[in-house]
C-alpha cells in the first residue's frame, strides 16, 4: 500500500520525474501545461521537472532536431531516440533473438539465428546469445544508443524476481541461474553501471508486449484486464489485472497448459492427466493430423516454422489437420473457460503462434467459451469477454523483453541515466 | 501507480493518519517510538498524528480506562474500543445475520434469523434485515459504539464498485440495486452522516475476514496469496493477490463453481456442462448420497444445516455419503488444479460451510491437486501449495463483512470520525 520509495522528498521527486517521463513517451510531443495537466501538477510544479530530464537527455523539445538543436521555447515535449536503449532477447527451443528499443518505442535493431537448443546446456546457448547482444549493441552504440537493461525471455518456470530459469522442460533446463552466463553481456563498462537483468518466461513478455504495444494501427487499446495466451512448443498464458502481469506467489502464475480438460484423458509430462497440452499443444496437434513432429520440423526448420506448416496445410484444405485444429479450438475453449470464470478478464487476446492459427481454431474457441461463461454473459456480460488476436504474433515476446528492459529508466529516470548525479549508480 | 489521495500534503497526511491507525490497530498496543519504527516516520512525526487520532477518540491510552481516564504519560497506544464500528450484514438463502465488530476487531453485537429468502423479492428481505441493523446498531449504541459503515454479504454476483446484485440465482434476484431498500439503516441521524454501503459477494468476504482473522490462536498468519473456497448452495471462491481481493473487470471473478470439470457432463444450471457445482455442489452431494435436498432441508431448517446434515451422515459411516463426498473431493480437486495452475497461489483454503466437510472431502482433493500440478510441484514448491481448512468456516463472509465496513476509518480516520472537522463528510 506504500508508494514507492515511501513518502520522503527524495521518493516523491523521483515518482514525478517518472510520471514526467512515462507521460511523454507514451502521450508525447506534449507541451509542458499538457504534462501537468495529465500528472496532476501545477506548471510551475513540473517546470525544474523537465529540466532535470532534458539536461539527462532524456526528453527533448520536439522540433529541435529539424531547427539545428535549438527548438521552439515552450515548445512541445518528446522523449528522446538517442540515450537509454532496452535490450530484449529470447531463447526460443529452435532459435535465439535480440533486438533493441529506444524510449519512443522503436525497434532500433534486431538480430535472430535458428538454434538447436532444445536439450542444450546453459552455457553455449549463452555464450551464443551473449554474441548476439554484442552484436546489437555495437548497432546500436552507432547511433547514440546504449543499453539501459537486459531482459530475456525463456520457454519455462522463472523464478519471481530472481534470474534463475525453474524449469524449461523444451530446453531441459532447471535451476539454471542465466546471469553468470550472461555476465559479459551484462557487465560495466565505458564508465557505464553493469546492465540491470531481468529473466522472464516468454508468455508474460507476450502479455507485456501486448499491453504496451497492441493498440496502434487503428486498433482499440488493450483493456488492462486480460489473459493472453501462446504457443510454441508449450502453450503458456499471462494474466493481466488492472494492467499488472499476475506472477503468483513463486512467479509460476499462467500454467494454462496443464489445467485439467478432459480429466481421464492421456498422461501428459507433467504428471497429470488430460492437460490441456495434451489437445492443443504443437505436438498434439501434429500428431493430430496426421503430421509427425519430428519430421515437421526438420522439414521447415526455424521459429514457428512447425506451426507454420500447420497453417499451410490448414488452408490448403487438409482435412485432417482442420479437425485437428478445430479439437484443439475446443479444449483451449474448456481451459479458458475455466480461467475466464476464475478471473472475469475483459479479453482472451491469442498471441505467439498461435495468433497465425486463429482462422481455424477460433470458431470452436468461441463456441465453448460462450457456452461454458454464460452465467457471467447472461448477468451483463454481453457474450462473456472479446477473444482477440494480437497483432504482435510470434514478436510478442522478443519486444515485451526489450520494453521491460526499459523499466529501470521508466521508473527511476535519473539514477539510470546519469551516473554522474549519484554515487549509487554502481550498486545498482 | 499512484499514491492514493497524490502527493499533496493532504494527501500525504491521511495516509499516514491511516498507517497510524492500521499498525496501532494490527500490532497494538504499542509505544509511540515503536509506531514510528514501524511506519518509518520520525517519533517528530509521528506525535501530531497520534494527538490528533487520540483527539477524535480513535486511539486511546492504554491503562487509561483502568486509571480512570489519566494514563501513564508517554504510555503504549491502543486503538479505542468505543468509537466507531462496522456493521456486517449477511443475506443467505436460509437465514440474516447482522453484527458489528470494533476498531480491535472484537464482535460487540451479533444478531440472527432463519429466512425463506429462496426467491423472495429483495423489498422484504431488506426490509428484514433493516430491522436486524436497527437491532445491533441500538445494542452498540449502549456501550459508546456507533456505526461507520455497513457492508452486506450476498450470495451472488455484485457489480464492481456498485451496490447492485448482478445476478443472485439461488436467491432469484436479478440487477436489483440493494441501496435504496437499505435507504433507511444508512441514513443520516443524529448528526452523524449517512453510512458508506457496500455490497459484496460471500465467497470475497469470506477470503477477507480469512486474511485479517485467520491467523491468530497459535495458528500462522495466512499467507498474501490464496484462492478461498466455500460453499452454501452454490460454490464460490475469492482469489487473494498480494493481500488484495482479485475483483476481475466487472467484479465477477471467482466463479470456481462453474469451472468445467468433465466437459461433457450433466447440463448445469448456467447453461454449461459437466461444471463442479454438478459434482460439489450441496444439491448434487445429497443427491449423490441419497439424500433428496428438499426433504433435507425441510428436516433441518437453517444456516449450513444441510451441510451439517452431510457431516453427521458421513461420520456415522453412511457409506453413500462418503463416497458422494470422496467424488466431491475429486471434483473440487480437478477444477482447483486448474486454478493453482492459473494463479500459483501459496495456500487453498477450504471456507465456509466446506470446512466442516473436510475430514471427508481433502483427502480426495490433495491427491487430484498433488496430481496435477506436478510441474510446480516439481520444480521447488515442495508438493504444490498447502491446503488448509479456515477456523471462521460459516462465519468467514459476515465477520468480513463487518470488518469490510470499518475500511472508510482505516482508510481516512479523521474524515470519518470527525464530522465536524471537514465539510466533505456530508458527501461521502
Amino acid at each position: 500500500m506504500t508508494a514507492p520509495g515511501g513518502d520522503t522528498q527524495h521518493g516523491i521527486r523521483r515518482r514525478n520525474l517518472a510520471r514526467v517521463l512515462r507521460t511523454v513517451a507514451a502521450q508525447g510531443p506534449l507541451s509542458r501545461p499538457a504534462v501537468a495537466a495529465r500528472i496532476g501538477l501545477t506548471r510551475a510544479g513540473v517546470a525544474p521537472l523537465v529540466d532535470e530530464l532534458l539536461r539527462a537527455g532524456l526528453l527533448v523539445e520536439a522540433g529541435r532536431a529539424a531547427t539545428g538543436g535549438r527548438g521552439r521555447p515552450g515548445g512541445e515535449l518528446a522523449v528522446s531516440d538517442r540515450g537509454p536503449a532496452g535490450l530484449g532477447a529470447e531463447i526460443g527451443v529452435d532459435h535465439l533473438a535480440v533486438c533493441a528499443v529506444d524510449l519512443r518505442g522503436r525497434v532500433r535493431a534486431r538480430v535472430a539465428a535458428e538454434a538447436a537448443n532444445r536439450h542444450s546446456a546453459p552455457g553455449p546457448v549463452l555464450r551464443r546469445l551473449s554474441a548476439l547482444l554484442a552484436e546489437v549493441t555495437d548497432a546500436i552504440a552507432a547511433e547514440g544508443l546504449r543499453p539501459a537493461g537486459l531482459a530475456v525471455a525463456v520457454p519455462g518456470l522463472v523464478a519471481r524476481g530472481a534470474t534463475t530459469v525453474v524449469h524449461a522442460p523444451n530446453l531441459g533446463w532447471r535451476a539454471a541461474d542465466l546471469a553468470p552466463g550472461l555476465a559479459g553481456a551484462t557487465a560495466a563498462r565505458d564508465g557505464s553501471p553493469a546492465l540491470p537483468l531481468t529473466v522472464e518466461n516468454e508468455a508474460n513478455l507476450g502479455a507485456l508486449a501486448e499491453l504496451r504495444l497492441g493498440g496502434g494501427d487503428g486498433r482499440p487499446e488493450p483493456p488492462p484486464d486480460f489473459v493472453h495466451v501462446s504457443a510454441e512448443i508449450g502453450i503458456g498464458a499471462a494474466v493481466v489485472v488492472d494492467g499488472q502481469l499476475l506472477r503468483g506467489a513463486r512467479g509460476f502464475a499462467g500454467e494454462l497448459g496443464h489445467v485439467p480438460v478432459y480429466p481421464d484423458g492421456p498422461v501428459c509430462g507433467c504428471g497429470g492427466r488430460g492437460c490441456l497440452e495434451q489437445y492443443a499443444g504443437e505436438e498434439a496437434v501434429l500428431r493430430a493430423g496426421g503430421l509427425a513432429p519430428g519430421r515437421a520440423a526438420a522439414a521447415h526448420p526455424g521459429p514457428g516454422a512447425r506451426i507454420g506448416l500447420l497453417a499451410r496445410r490448414a488452408a490448403d484444405g487438409d482435412t485432417a489437420v482442420v479437425r485437428a485444429l478445430q479439437e484443439a479450438g475446443t479444449a483451449l475453449g474448456i481451459a479458458l473457460a475455466g480461467a475466464v470464470n476464475l478471473l472475469d478478464p475483459r479479453a482472451v487476446v491469442l498471441g505467439g503462434a498461435l495468433a497465425g492459427l486463429a482462422p481455424w481454431i477460433l470458431p470452436s474457441l468461441e463456441r465453448e467459451l460462450a457456452l461454458r461463461t454464460a452465467v457471467a454473459a447472461d448477468s451483463g456480460r454481453a457474450g462473456g469477454p472479446v477473444v482477440t488476436v494480437s497483432r504482435l504474433g510470434a514478436d510478442g515476446p522478443l519486444l515485451g523483453a526489450a520494453h521491460a528492459a526499459l523499466q529501470t529508466v521508466l521508473d527511476d529516470p535519473l539514477h539510470s541515466s546519469a551516473p554522474a548525479h549519484s554515487p549509487r549508480n554502481g550498486t545498482r
